[in-house]
């Protein structure tokens, strides 16, 4: 297993010492997040009695493989802790998601859940945000509108592609991916993204990440908000 | 024609005045739109030639119906004029839309034209905005979870129902209506409720419309910016 493997499988493993039996539990989406939910669902054989909420069909798919009970996000009264992992975190804790494609629903989940722990190899450190692109995710009627105007913005956003067509998300939208180095209020872009019509989501997962647990070498490191 | 029919059919022939000849024409949603249209139509077996872009599968049907020829957003480089209805404005021209369900789209296509006018009956017109339900759009997955924190907010959320179940937009989202009769920061709202994952869109148009044309029993007042 590659350093970079090792290094989230350590912080998977971690972060499920946080999963205790009774909990609702929210999955996130990704690499990251697949070793966590291999390690619950191994869990689960052994007699780990939890519930799932799915962030994205494939974290779908694969839970009901490794037999993890699953509710919808209505039937969930509340959500005890969501896991995911993250494209990129700072050092304030402010993360860029959305490199999957799933930032809509994980974003939905983290933002109702009363604690959120982010996994994540060492290399999804930077110093500030932005060596990742930042997806956001769009209504395709708007898109084109949308694309001209982040062009102007300077934010150099390109549709992105899958197969050689439009990705598409689960929701049935596109995502843009925006160049986002030169931004220095990340907060603003947030709050001047969500404003235009047609933009249903960002990547940006502010405030919102209450432990990151970080892989490095053979141990983890637990940042806590 | 009752009154206040009368009133839109003014609203609409005044609006269409602005339409001229080679240019590119968002077409609303609703009542008072379909008027507009209906004059589009007749105007264009007359000679005018315009392109239009639907705000709606509904007013899509009506447009190919009557021979205006459509083209989508992506095509159009610019929207010279759109012309929609309103469901309430203030004396500040701000507006609430949404009561046919088309908003989001309907708020894509203003936001991105040169010229928003909108047309209306003389008891569209309030002091202040909350007479109206204030519909905003949502994702279906992160529905319920918002509607329990705008009922918190003192919002009174409900989902819209349409013969018997949820009423689902050209998008494939829900709609809750809300009660903002105690809210008295109306930019604020807006910019609180798009902040919250799984709202798309609201039906506040602030600072969207130049003018308003409104029909006043035998004749029309124009409101302008």
């Amino acid at each position: 297993m590659a350093d970079i493997d090792h290094e989230k499988k350590l912080a998977a493993l971690e972060a499920v010492k946080y999963v205790k039996s009774g909990m609702k539990v929210g999955l996130g989406t990704g690499s990251t997040a697949n070793l966590m939910i291999q390690e619950l669902g191994r869990q689960i054989a052994e007699g780990l009695r939890i519930t799932g909420i799915p962030s994205s069909e494939k974290t779908r798919k694969l839970a009901i493989d490794l037999g993890i009970p699953l509710i919808s996000l209505e039937k969930a009264d509340r959500i005890d802790l969501t896991i995911d992992g993250t494209d990129e975190f700072d050092p304030y804790m402010q993360l860029i998601k959305g490199g999957g494609g799933a930032l809509l629903r994980e974003k939905i989940l983290a933002y109702n859940s009363d604690l959120v722990i982010i996994i994540a190899d060492s290399q999804k450190q930077v110093k500030r945000l932005g060596t990742f692109k930042l997806p956001v995710e769009t209504i395709p009627f708007a898109t084109y509108k949308i694309e001209i105007l982040l062009n102007k913005m300077g934010l150099q956003p390109k549709l992105r592609q899958k197969d050689g067509e439009h990705f598409i998300t689960d929701e049935g939208n596109y995502i843009l991916d925006l160049n986002i180095k030169t931004i220095t209020n990340i907060p603003l872009l947030e709050t001047t993204l969500k404003q235009i019509p047609g933009i249903v989501e960002t990547g940006l997962f502010l405030d919102i990440a209450d432990f990151i647990i970080v892989g490095k070498g053979k141990s983890t490191l637990t940042l806590k908000k």
